[in-house]
């Protein structure tokens, strides 16, 4: 049968990595794996009750925006987490924020227009404006810049700009005047702001700034999957200006009809005080883990790394010693027995020099992971 | 902020009719609801149940094309409904059918390529294709054609023909010869033919064929959420040709990650012999629903309906008695307390002269509203 052009995105290089890792552990040979980009632990617990009370309903669809509480609480997080006052009416609750990148891409960009994202970034900014028709345009970030793009790094003919603090897979944040001269540079250039942040929550030091804390002109996506360890639930949200509302409506309606709605039951349970608890252990146990990694890494020969202020991931330069991240990371779970991530998947130019390591799963794993990274390392 | 055009989809013209409904409902008013397009029981006990069991182990993203469990009894269902013998590889899990359409058309489709989709139709073929820069080209059928295209209504520049059997808003079904001409017709101008068969299972005399009984060179898309009265819980399905399924494969990865995994974990127990005796005992409340629809409707003025084959719908031809579909399902609203969908959302031509009645909620819903019904136009 014909298939587009379009359609023809790029593989996911850690895919080979995950089968190879399957095949190990179907002979019965047991991997570490920090290559994963989720958490480990299930949703709160909070979340499961609620949704364990809602059974006995019929749960059809919801209205496309998102059940009327949900919105309610998630713009009351905007208070707790950034002191914002938020309209619930211009929270938009998608099928995970992987759903709310359809959406606004649908809403702001033609066929042919350009967006410029970060390298190193998350992989399906890339594909899915591709598989929409729009092309996206390469930041080459600088290590210097924390892998963060400053204003210089954005051509001046896009139609827009995708930005993610903490990001993926680098783990490090946009400060507010950073996040400010980007806010002004695409303003200038009258390109749409897109915010990914994710990662909110899950930080080590400086709180994250949201875009929303400068302006309103901007689309902020934001998703249960990661603080609220809710990823498999396919529940997030995106903010859009006032006048946008309208257009995101009509597209969730056609496109999706709604987000599931057991997952956004559970969703708004997982706004209450005790799953924020729940989630705050988690953090307590990802930032032990950090600690540990970059306690041990670098003397391992792990030494270049990037700032890790967010998200569960160290992102390693290891250009010192291959300049074949798939090979290394092949090497490193054959020989060693723990699935790390090719860089390539982030950054097609650079990414052959760089490994991603994630500590998301439990600090027993981390440590039994760094163990045999050290011991590979020592014996290399 | 700046919006795309393609984003400027089509409103939902049955929205004010329900936020009318709603109104009235505030002020205490009871409406009967034939406006839906969703069943009003919940998903079948055996789905909850293995829902409920599940919820205590971590429900992560599953893999991008779907729990292989699931992949396999869905295949087990084509052997089942249709005597196909289905390669489970060949499945894929999406966020409900609408998630599938979504997949199809970046798969099938470069912008500015043109897709037949008929007319009255589902109004999201249209919306879907347009948020992707694809052209729709609407197929005006003939009450004569059961408002089914036949291979004359497709033109010969088209890159893909959408069809539905049973469809919405008509119910009507194509029989087997009418599929297949259909099939020649594609396969003659090298078009992609998609089939959405989400109202399969919900039929009334001749069972509805699928296209793959035909041919595997078809997209066939279908849903959890209509025969398995679980709508809210964004679970469906595509079957694509085997070349196809690496495409589809990274496109899903990318775009969605993965279907909501507690919905593929009820899905899974919704393919169940007890899940299915309980549809059975849903289709046979709308079969006698459909029965009281037909005795009575015919009697008092709406004698002009689309033979109602499958799914939950009478199509009605009202263009006796208006010129003005919205203005008579106002009216219908206001006077009779009966909310019903305007054909305008199904067929931007001709709706203007019809009304969709839905006949998904209870015996004693649908009663009450054919009394209603009955009351108004006696004294209209
Ligand atoms: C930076 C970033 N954004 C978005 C996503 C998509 O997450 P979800 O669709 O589960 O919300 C991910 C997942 O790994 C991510 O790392
Ligand atoms: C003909 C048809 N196809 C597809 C859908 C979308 O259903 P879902 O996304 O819930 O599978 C509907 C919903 O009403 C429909 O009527």
């Amino acid at each position: 049968m014909r298939q587009s052009q379009r359609g023809q995105v790029d593989p996911f290089i850690v895919m080979d990595v995950m089968e190879a890792a399957a095949r190990a552990e179907a002979q019965g040979r047991r991997i570490v794996h920090m290559e994963v980009g989720q958490p480990s632990t299930p949703a709160p617990r909070a979340a499961l009750d609620a949704l364990g009370q809602a059974l006995s309903q019929p749960l059809g669809y919801t209205i496309p925006l998102g059940m009327p509480e949900l919105r309610a609480a998630i713009a009351g997080l905007y208070r707790r987490w950034y002191g914002i006052d938020l309209d619930p009416a211009r929270v938009v609750v998608t099928p995970g924020s992987s759903g709310a990148f359809v959406l606004a891409f649908s809403a702001l960009f033609d066929a042919g227009d350009r967006v410029a994202v970060g390298e190193p970034g998350y992989p399906s900014y890339r594909q899915i404006l591709r598989a929409m028709s729009v092309q996206p345009v390469g930041m080459q970030t600088r290590a210097e810049n924390r892998y963060q793009p400053v204003p210089g790094d954005i051509p001046d003919d896009v139609q827009g700009v995708m930005i993610a603090s903490p990001g993926n897979p680098s783990g490090t944040m946009l400060d507010r005047d950073a996040l400010a001269a980007l806010v002004a540079r695409t303003q200038d250039i009258g390109a749409a702001l897109i915010s990914d942040e994710i990662y909110h929550g899950l930080d080590y030091g400086a709180r994250p700034v949201s875009a929303l804390e400068l302006t309103d002109d901007v689309v902020v996506i934001n998703s249960f999957s990661k603080y609220f360890s809710m990823t498999g639930w396919r529940v997030g949200w995106m903010v859009v200006p006032p006048d946008m509302v309208r257009t995101i409506g009509r597209l969730v309606a056609n496109m999706f009809i709604c987000a599931p709605h057991a997952s956004q039951v559970a969703a708004l349970a997982a706004l209450s005080p005790e799953a924020d608890a729940e989630a705050q252990e988690n953090l307590a146990v990802y930032a032990h883990n950090r600690q540990l990694m970059l306690d041990r890494l670098p003397a391992m020969g792990f030494d270049r790394i990037a700032p890790p202020d967010g998200a569960f991931y160290i992102y390693a330069d290891v250009s010192a010693l291959t300049d074949d991240s798939r090979a290394l990371a092949a090497e490193i779970l054959d020989r060693a027995g723990v699935a790390v991530t090719p860089g390539l998947d982030f950054d097609p130019i650079r990414g052959a020099g760089t490994l991603r390591l994630s500590y998301a799963q439990s600090t027993a794993e981390i440590t039994e992971g760094l163990d045999r990274l050290a011991d590979f390392m020592a014996r290399r």
